[in-house]
Order: C-alpha cells, then structure tokens, then sequence
C-alpha cells in the first residue's frame, strides 16, 4: 500500500470540491496537499475530467519536481505549487481555478479593494494582482515563473501569505492556500464570491468606499488569532 | 425531553432554508426564533456546516444573553439576534446571511430604492442602509453594537420594523425579520431577490424612477393589513 | 368528474412549469389556461407554493369573473387574465411572473429592442412597456386596470398581440400570452432571456445596433406562417 | 442496421451536452458530426426537445444538402453546417447554440478580445464578429449564405479555422467546430465561459489590456503543437 495513501485521499477530496463549489468548467482546476514531513505534495493529474478522477490518479511530487508516484502527468502548473511551498512557509495546501470572477478581476489587472466583513472575515488587505510577466521569464520554466511572480509580489509590498492567502495572476487567475487542501479550495470558493460582491458593489456605486480599519481589525480577529470567537473549540 | 423542543425544531427548518433558497456559503448565515413568553430564543451553533445541522444542536439563549440550553457557542452573531428581539417588540424570528446581492448594496452603502412591486409587496419604503459603526463601538461588544446601530437607525429615521423587516448594514450585509423564524428567512430571500432586480434596473437605466406613490400603496395593502385579499384566508 | 378536469390539468402542467424554467421564487407567478368553447379560464390559487399544488386545486372562472369550480380564492391576478382573455382574441393561455430580468426591464420603464434572431424568432417588434398606472385607475379595480393597461397600450401603439405575445407592466412585470397555457409560460421564459441578453448586450455595448429590418423579417418568417419550415411538420 | 450507427450516435451525445452544459433553452442549439470519407453529416432534427433526441432520431445529410437517412427534418440550420464543412478542411463537428453571453457579444457586434490566458488556451487571437449578412443574401438560401458570411469573415481576415474555432454571427449568436462534433461542443462551452468573462472584464476595468503577446503564444502552445505538455500522452 502506498505511504502517500492519506495525503492523495486529501488531494482527491479536495480537487472533487472544484466542482461541487462551481469554480471551474471540464478540467480548468487543481488543487494539491502538501506533507513537509515527507517532502512531497499530492496533485491532479493533467486533463482528467473531475468525474473520472479517483484517489489513485492523484500524482505525488517531491520538492526537486521529481514524481515520486503515480502513472499520470501531473497538472501543468505543478511547477507553481512546488514554488509556492518552498517560499511560503507552512502551507499545506494550494489551489489555482478558473473561476469566473476571480478570472474577470484578473483580466482587469486590478486588486480586489476590502468593501466588505466577507472579505475582511478571511483577509485584511486587498487581494494583490501580480503585474503581467515579462517575456525572458515567459522563455524560463512557465510555470516555475509563475510561482515567483507570486512570491515575489508578496515580498515587493511587505505581504504576509499568512494573512492574505489568495492572488490573482495578472491575465491569467486566483492562486488560493492555506493550511490543508481543504482550506486552500475554501479559500478558492470564498476568493470567487468575494470578487462578485466587489464588482457588484463598483457597479452599484463607482465611488464605494473601502471598509474603515477598525471594522476590518474586528472582523479578522473575530476568527483568527488568539482571541478569536467565531465557531466551536471542540471542532 | 427539552421543553425547548418546538422552538429549536423550528429555528432547525428555518437554518435550512437558507441553502434551499442559496443565501449563503458554507456557513455564512443563521436564523433564529423567539419565545417571547419564555423569553428566549434558539439559534444556529456557531460555524456549523447546514449540512451537518441537527435539531439537537441549536443553541437556547435567553435575553440576558445567557445559554439555557446546548452544548456548542451559539452564533457569533447571537447578541444582534437578542438586541433585535429587545427593540423590535413583536418580532418572533430574525436571519442574518451574506447572500450576494444583498451584501454588495450595503458595501455600496446605499439605501434599495423601491424601484417596483416586487418590492411594494414587501415594505413601503426604501430598504434602510446604516452608517458604518464607530471605531468606540467597535471597542465594546461588537455584535451588541450592531444590533443597536440596525434599531438606532431605524428610530433617527422614523421607520417602522413592522412595516420595513429588512435592514443593510453599512459595509456589512442584510438583517431581516418576521412574524416568524420561517418569516424571517422568507424576508431574507426577498430582500437578496429585489437587491438583484434594483442593480440591473439602474444597470439598465441609471434615471430609473421609483415606484408612483399610489401604486406602492396598492402592492401593499393588497397582501397585509384589513383589507388584504391576497392568498387563502384558510391558509 | 368535473368538466374542466382537462383544462385544470393543462393549467397545473404549465404553473409547475414556473419553477423548471426559474421563472419565481416562492409563489410569484401564475398561469392559466382558456376555454373559448366554455367560456371559462383555469387559473392557480392565490399563495400557494407550487410544490404544494395539484391540478384538483386550480380554480375555474368564467369571462365575468365569477368563480365555477374550486374552493380557493383564485390568484390576485385573476382580473388581469379575464381583460386578456377578453380583448385579446384568439389566446388561449396567460403568464405572469416576477421572474428577474424581465421585472428590471419593466422597473427601467424601457422596451426591449429587437437586438438579435433570439428576439426576433418570437416578435416582429421591440416588447412594449406600458406608463404607470394613474391614480384614478389604481383606485378602481386594480387588477382589472392593470390588464386595461396593456390593452390599451397594445391599441395605441397599433400592435399585434398575435404577433407580439409579451409585454413588461411599468414597475411591476411581464405578462406573456400564446396559443395554450403551455404556449404563454414558454413566452415567459424566452422573455426572461431576451431581456438578459438585451442587458448583456448594452452593458456591452451601449451603442448597440438593433437588428436590421431585413434579418428580423426573416426570422419571424422561419417560424411563423405560411412559410415556417422550423420543426416538424408532424408534431 | 444503419451503416451511420457510430456518426449518429457521436451526433446524439454532443447535442445531449447542450442541456448538460447549459448553452440553450428548449431547443435553441444543434450540434452534428461529419464523416469525410462518407461524405455525410449528422446533425440533430429540427425543434425536438433535447429530453425527447434519440439516436435514431438524428438526421444524415450529405454535403449536396440531401438527407440520406432520417424521417425528421434536420436542424433549420443544416445549410450553415454544410458550408462549414465544405469550406473549413479537417473539421469534423460543428456545434450552434443560442448561449447567452455569446448571444450578448454577437448582438453588441463586437469581437471578443483576448483578455487572458483561458482565452489563449483555446485560441491565438480576438474572437471575431462577422458583419450583418445583407439584404441580398439574405433573399438567397439565408442559411446557406450564413455558413458564407463566417467563410468570408475568416478569409477577408486572413484568419485561420484550425486556430480560431469559434465565430460570433452578427445580431444572431455562435458557430464553433472542432476536431469531433464532442469537440465542437467543447469549444460552444469554452466560448460561453469566455464571453462571459470578457464582459465581466471590460464591466471591472473599461481600460482592460489585453493579454501579451508573449503569454498568449506560451498558452497556446502549452495544449496545442509539436511540444505540447498539457493532458495525458496515452488518452
């Protein structure tokens, strides 16, 4: 039996969320767990419809890139999974879609501005949006490339990847993490509303103003941190 | 067996509703319903999944704010639940969700005007929108403040709850109201549905007029007060 | 055995059809289907969710709005149905629904331009939206005035419920006819289409031009008249 | 048996995706599948509801415009689908629906820019828009002269149909092809997603880029050409 039983249990489950949460079309998504134990993470596997795939599909990767199990060509944008969990410390999970806001907001290369305690609940700045990426890393590994204008986006503005766990890529779409697979999607799902409730909001008033800092303050620390209130202990 | 049963029971169904009639995801909402002869009120336990929700595991809390009965922390939201139940005399259930349309008009902070009759069905005034709170009651008991800023917004404009059971707050999202738990939920979906109409109205035509005066009238009386005579007198 | 059974039948099938094709929430919408020969028309009871209808429950009224069969109070919209079924020769079925882009058109107080074959398969002419109802009018039978509005406003514009069988009520919402109860709830939902896709279309482009006279003619004619060559001769 | 079994059948399971990946409403799409060494095309009959298709209700067509088996009449469009297959060697399938969003591009008569990386995925340049057909043409076959305007749409252009398998027909909606009727079919999808985002693109940001050159030419190449690495080698 396979030593990465669990950890592609967890991929499986979390990638099937994709479509139970409405955030891709046919195969535009994928999500992988991250074991640092072990030094691997667990993703989907390239082109397989969410309807065919199964707990032994999922592929396992080592942080070199290498595949250490599994038959299938892992997601194309494996490259950028493994870039995230060598510079972001202590994830265990990531997921990148195609959802259609996320994507929308993308396309307009503009950061996602804190209208609301939606977005405050899960974040305590806008969500950044990369700049486009230059031709000569274009020529590099892709997707490799694309890990690092993430990182580097959140190195350049000072960000915290543990206070803002989501990204949107400049033309292209979200980026999502957290600490399991499961999070990561959560976290896909609420990127996704939160980008239709801020283009609503501009569309009903184009001068809306931000939500003020005391009211974001109280909003994350009412789920995060020591002091948080929100939910059961027990859970 | 509890002799909360009932009120539990029926603030259980009323939680449910709100992923029937998509008002929010994962846990985004919660409902509650009043005993005003027992002086209490049962809620939602605190980031449950709906779909793990069980009569047994809603919470009963008095109007001191004190848990009667149940063993999980009720919603975070519950002292905004107990605040309306003091203020507005004669309400017996109150919902809360971040259903999409509805939380966009308050991040854009503007009142719903009544654009038709979908809404004049409902209320025959404009769906007030508060101010954001103060950084010093934020300080305080945050939920509690809520609750006050929806009732003091409700006094300083003269508004009637019986008349007008929805409510935004600024920055926030939707607080509805009714006869009943059932109701209150039932008021939750109007208001995310007349949100919608009012944005694609001004989205259609940004001069849109508001609904004549004696038409508005009309929609009203026709389903509430001593001449109504829409639905079955039976029912 | 009643002698409407067929005709309570044809009008339960087209109500249930509401909700397959999304056209209402909980019970904002109604159909009913006509009798000539009888001279009666079968309409839904007012308030009652349609997951709780059946065809036993449809009540029967004839063309001076005296009820023949049932133990419900008809819709409230009864009176609207009879001053169709009444001015409008030919008909043979009603809708009426608050279904949403349909409702944002009629709110905007715009017709909906001919912008493409999707429109024009169904009408010759941009789907007319009344004026608000005056003051006076609401003060008599409302009901009855609301189906004088859209009569009259058919006679003023001279056009040709036969060949446009929709129209948006001003700061209310659409009522469509056709050959059969079946035939007016279809006319519903493609309504409800043509009026996103006219709204798309603006938000797109503002400039829009409508459908050149020529293409239009031709769609209409594909369908309808001597000679449609669209479906099966057969069914 | 029928020598077509295997076309008409490829035939009746893309049309059956229409419904399942939500480009039409009752009958406003068709979808057949071309056998060049027979020289015929299976293409769905006209007006019959997608929940009543069978396999054996799908229609053979050859390219003279001749049905050689069926008793139905073919889609009203069989014409458009004829020049397609005349005109663009090496398709195999060819898919027309009424999708909003595409409707919603098509009758604002704009092309769909290139806004990001889901776009270039599936092709290397803006989606185009043909003019309205003329008076002339339209007096003619009007069907036959529809499958022209997208021919000459192409070739005025200098645009290439095995990289752009998608058109938007002025005031009408889409026409896409593909390599299989089931790919046609995917490429109606794709187009619906990406006019969506498009215009939910432009509504965020008027002054959207498009995306780079160099970002566009790595998409496409990453799932088409020699070194394609997407999906699996063995599917």
């Amino acid at each position: 039996m396979s030593k990465y039983k669990t950890l592609k249990e967890e991929a499986f489950e979390a990638n099937m969320e994709i479509k139970k949460q409405n955030l891709a079309i046919y195969t535009w998504g994928n999500v992988s767990a991250f074991d640092p134990a072990k030094g691997v993470f667990a993703i989907k596997p390239s082109g397989v419809l969410y309807e065919k795939l199964k707990p032994q599909s999922i592929v396992v990767v080592d942080l070199d890139g290498k595949i250490v199990e599994g038959n299938l060509n892992p997601s194309s944008d494996t490259e950028t999974h493994r870039v995230l969990y060598l510079e972001f410390q202590g994830i265990r999970g990531v997921t990148h879609t195609h959802s259609t806001y996320a994507v929308a907001w993308a396309q307009a290369g503009k950061p996602v501005p804190v209208f609301g305690t939606t977005h405050a609940d899960h974040g305590t700045e806008p969500i950044p949006c990369t700049e486009f990426m230059s031709p000569e890393a274009v020529k590099n590994n892709y997707e490799f490339e694309t890990g690092k204008l993430i990182t580097e986006t959140f190195k350049k503005a000072g960000l915290n990847p543990a206070h803002i766990n989501m990204v949107l890529v400049s033309g292209h779409g979200p980026f999502t993490w957290g600490d399991s697979a499961a999070q990561s999607i959560y976290h896909g799902a609420v990127l996704e509303e939160i980008c239709k409730m801020a283009w609503l909001t501009l569309s009903i008033n184009p001068l809306a103003n931000p939500l003020p800092e005391h009211i974001m303050e109280k909003h994350w620390k009412r789920k995060h941190g020591s002091s948080a209130y929100y939910g059961q202990k027990t859970q």
